[in-house]
């Protein structure tokens, strides 16, 4: 970590008596973060935090998405923008056309090409039915920017058991398994049940009535009967996927 | 149904002159329901439901049951009460020693012990938890006093899916399955997804937190993916067996 | 069932030692569901549940929808598509002009045609409101796609309970009810008072205010003083055919 | 009204000089409430409200009650004390003999007894459930501490529609209905469709599940279908008393 | 009314043996409804209600409203529909150029206009904030068409207390008094706390954020610490301008 | 506060006879409010309450915002109209050219322009996204819109700690302090447990899923460990500010 | 501030190269709190934030409390205990008899009986019924204990308006007026509009039924119309008094 | 896995002709389960899952629970009982004195102190408030029964943000960290942003009012703005616990 290496000469030099306390201030107040009076970039945050600092991007014009990128891009950090709808991406895309645009994801990132096909493996990413497809793709893409391989098993929910069946050995290999569920939300529970590795829920609000835009998923995940299952906001894929890197992360150097 | 052959006996004979209306009208007053001021005892229900009046326990006084149990009684009609604690059962019992207790389902009634054994079958009823077996009782001696064989299977919640797939013929051949869940609830969707009859699902107040004291698992069983799944009120083991009784006897004469 | 007995008899081969076990795995990998990457199609649902796979259409594009619909033509499995939106009806039948589209219900299917006006009887289809019938008629297009006849009696509410009375030997004749209904969620309740048969309620989202999209009926129903009230998620029409189908076809062979 | 005319005197007065502006400001803070430090006691509320000042008994010591009704009584007002355990009821009783207990309504007045047998007539006191009967004998006797004469009807619901249909004449002839209900609280809607007086619907907390402690009621009162439904608060067996005074008071002189 | 005496005819008839039961069956049968398919407009309910049958116009189409009307007309029924859009209005006013519509309260009648500033009085209508009025104005329209007159006072909330008080006479005057209020829902507390007479609340969906679309202030008017306050559902202008109607109606002849 | 001098002045004069009770009752009638039907304009709310009434814009016409501001600034008062959305300001400046148009808050007023710059200090707005800016944006100008200057911080939520703990030297010596925060609310609470100035904290609807627009960040404020944390409704900028300026005013003569 | 100039004196002389980094780190660690292992006892909250730190009751020991409290009495610092029964007080005060007990307000305190009757003035605590009174006590004795002297009015509910009213001078005099109320919560939309300070608004979960254990109160406070309302907690009494005095110490040196 | 090896086994030798299909029925049929009627007692869970079957306590009677735990012990699996409290401790001890009761945790075990001291490291529980510190007890408890050494931090909430911030040496350095925190719930999302591993939040039920039993911590947590939080039920110590020896473990051999 050169910043802090650095801080730490300063402080001893300061010891010293070499440099003054100003030059102390003076650094601290240049601390990598930089202010585009809407937002405050953090620009040390894969210091602190081993990723980069992520732009959630609904709710931001594609201008602020685009100058928040452009700050990151050049600290030399990379870019990864979550919720972004066809239309602002196209407009970021005029900016910035270095990142590049995954539909169903929603994701906005210059870190997934660069590592396509490589990638740390042992992740995989389940839906339980064709809708929520989108969500785990969001965790997918995800897990490919911060650099792992995400294999994807989409649609193998309980109505029909044997689809998910036949994938046993996958999922009893895995080392962590992100499953994304709306309606009753019952796979992860399932899938806890069949497996040793740790199991990140990420419930949907695909469905209709008593689903109440993801809240009956949810409470499924949160009392399932099988421990060892971690839960994520509604419709959080991005979560998801950083969770299970995190996750994966571990037993790598 | 005799009441109803003698009331249009009696239109025939008003018609014909024969008899005032006052008797017609007299007729309908004693029409078979009892009042005890605190309840109306509806006598003629098995005539018009097919099954006898049930008595639901919880908030009355053990001498308002067993006056409504003796009216029933005297009527000649069988006596069905639920949710009955020990402590009043015993109570009831003093007046009617002929009622029979059966702690874990929460029942009180005379109705069972003459059918033991017998009944007609092909009905199942399934707990996920050992604490949900209380339910899922209630459900079965319901589905005993109503004249069925229910067939128990305790304790075989998905978290050791083995348990429950060593009785897959079992489930593909019943004709209806009745299953108690608590906190995520989910036993009911994978049950339903492996068989061609209704499933009637019953959740339970039984988990902690977000279960929210059942809400969790109802919510998980109207939003089941796999549809077949009757739902019934939380901790509701009595609907469920009537339920599932209504169902069961469809294919009788 | 054809790809059953084909399994036992290449494990009896397989016994014999005439085929070895890579060609039972293959078997097994060749088990008959088709991957469109975004959906698993369970080609041999109808061998197991009785019923084909059905379409959920909602949150689907037209192209999904017909993907999937020709997936399961070409299998020999008849298509029930629920939820279609008038325009994504119209763009799937330029695929595939066979399906007819049921703009009231909201249904896409070929199973219906060929079965109009047979059917098997005694399901009656009930709405509370004017409002209701359109859920009511999904329900009732399931049950004719399931080979039912569904006779319809809409807007027969306890406000003017006269209009539902008249109905009343009907009602006692059927075997199985649905009955659709939304804001206060009483007439369920009414119709299970009157009859001795199983009577499925779905509540629907309309109304307004305190109504909660449905929140209002479907507690309403969960909680009916009557028994033997099944309960589906709120505007889950086709739900409510299904679960009425399984129970009406339990005295068939 | 003595006091306000009594005001308007004193003002006259002091228009003519004849009195200072101290008199006026001695009055008013004379004006009939009495201060227990705890309580303000509203001695004039009858004046205001035709009713006198009504003691919520929950949460307050029995001294406390005991000391707002002694000051009530002192004032020459009539005393109702709702919400009132038994032991608490005996409590007070032994400072205020005076005071007749309701057990079953949990009141303790001493306006009842008074008018037993006379009040004015033509308000109907419907209960659903035989455990929703003490909600509506706290709105029948506050109708009865208020003057009026209220006919109950207890354990009336639509699960047997023949026991409310007898009594259809008294429904039809009625000025005002207070219908206490639990679980589904289909009554008052029931009612409503077949009368055209106003309806006070209060719903009872009886129930369990997915009642929710008297909200699945409430709500299908809010939503009923029939219009001229009331809704006071559940459990609130007192307001629908007083408000049915209200209503049934108007075409008095 | 007629159709009742009518009735009592023929049952004397056919106690004398001069007609057949068929006849009277069919009587029954003729009963004046009328069926459109997606609607049985029951014709006889101003008979049985005092008040002719209301049309929820919203979910229906002009067409399925117009229809309904003309049935009603054709009947020698008033028309009153609510919850109208001005398209809506629009459209259906090129079937029926009799009905006025209302734009403020989204109403559309023909029973209005005839009694313009006549009808029985002493029903006043109160709105909390600017926003409220559209409600209000759909109680006291709604009044008008069932013959009252509804004398308006908008925008008294309690944050400018004086605006109310200076019209305490009228308040203390009123027979029967709705108030309209979203947000907070303090008003109708407040008005009751200065009058004896009835109050009919209903809260509106006026407000953002905790008011959670009209169950704030619901939920303020169902604790209404001052007891005499009717509640109806939110948005519910129709309801309380009915009940209040019921309510005002009983000290006529 | 001349008109209540005036108010005393009067009730003198009549004490001496000198004015008929006419007067008085004339001058309460002459209060300075002014009845646009859809709204009594409180013109006298400056005295009362030491600011001007505040224009709620949700909800209203440009029209009737614009009659409403032009009575207030007939009267010399101030002018404030909260949540206006771009096309609204536009129209109601084609009317009133004075009012200045604050996109980012949704403020139009006349009151800001003057202030700017000047203003009684030692306010502080923080906001913890960037997409909760609008809201604190809201607060700031009401803020100056009362005479006060409000300091920004805008995106200093906790994931970046030292964004936050940069500004401490600033948080310590606010005299209070308003924090702006969606999604998991917790940014008050930290400030709270930096400083000893009271902290206003308006929950944002920003976030999704399980912020159920903005009840996950109004209850981690209820339930804030810190005390000193004022909460006010969701999205409730101007509320924040208002109750700002009344704490900052508190030291100010 | 002792320990924050002595830790500048450390800096400096460590600067001067006079003492070694090892008693800096020596002084952190000896900062002031107290491990007893269940709790970390804050010695230095009254420097950072005004008052000592405050220790919540409920579900700790009465060993526990004892402990934390004699740990903060070594220290110098004053002692506050909220939420105590009267048992738990007892056993408490067996350990400590210095403490006081205050069993309306179930508050332990040191520090409230120095100051009787001396304190700064002008905060108002209201609760608006008798039930409510325990929370304002809280609230007030809080007030106190801080070194505020907080005048009571209690049982000033808006269904007898003219007993607030009676109080206006004091309340459009106070200088922060707490108000406590349970049920529909409206005193502190009432009061706030009567007044130009802040209120500090408590809801209570005195009620039953639809107050849903304070939400309802909770949620018009939330709604106030009338701007200037601080919200904490439901049964907040000493947040709200704490809120209070920071407010009301703004003024002072 | 000696039961999976045996099972080749025999498949092999069926394959070899040696021994009969029913060998190999037998063989499943026996496949180690206990049936104890009200428990089917998994014993090859940990075969599967890598941790042994673990008993919720709460519910069950101590016979049940001893019954259980008795044929775990019999297969030679370790033993973990949760939600035990003190009472029910002792009684199963009387028959299972082998097993160690953890008061403050609730767990009853055999698993812990044969591992105290060693056990794998770097897995840090913290507690926000001294009334969380049993839930944080019973995670870390259940760490240590899993073979994990679990350093604890309690009371470390932000409200003294110093007490946190001087233990950031050991949170940045930790594998997993558990946060258990009631009330706001705000501690995982400062832990989060402070270090960059995965963090498993556990809301607890701690708090009173709005925290509405640990409702409020959940969606704090679940709106973390710092990704890398994982949510489990609320008050479930134990799943927090082995949600984190699953991640912690996945870097082990």
């Amino acid at each position: 970590m050169p910043s802090s290496s650095r801080f730490k000469l300063l402080l001893r030099r300061f010891r010293a008596g070499r440099i003054s306390a100003a030059v102390i201030e003076e650094f601290v107040r240049q601390l990598p973060y930089r202010d585009l009076r809407f937002a405050k970039v953090d620009l040390h945050r894969s210091l602190r935090r081993r990723f980069p600092e992520v732009i959630y991007g609904r709710g931001k014009t594609p201008r602020q998405i685009a100058s928040i990128a452009q700050a990151l891009r050049e600290a030399g950090a990379q870019v990864l923008v979550t919720k972004v709808s066809p239309a602002t991406a196209k407009k970021v895309r005029q900016h910035l056309p270095q990142l590049r645009y995954f539909p169903e994801a929603g994701i906005l990132s210059d870190a997934v090409s660069s590592l396509s096909g490589r990638g740390r493996g042992g992740v995989l990413v389940l839906s339980a039915g064709t809708s929520d497809f989108r969500i785990a793709e969001e965790a997918a893409v995800t897990l490919e920017a911060l650099g792992f391989k995400a294999e994807r098993l989409f649609d193998v929910g309980v109505a029909g058991l044997h689809r998910l069946l036949k994938h046993l050995p996958k999922i009893q290999k895995a080392s962590v398994i992100v499953v994304a569920a709306g309606m009753d939300g019952v796979l992860p529970s399932v899938v806890s049940g069949l497996t040793h590795c740790p199991v990140v829920a990420v419930p949907t609000s695909i469905g209709y009535g008593a689903s109440f835009r993801g809240v009956a998923p949810l409470l499924t995940m949160l009392n399932s009967c099988s421990p060892g299952v971690a839960v994520v906001n509604i419709d959080n894929g991005f979560g998801a996927g950083y969770l299970a890197a995190l996750i994966a992360g571990r037993n790598k150097k």
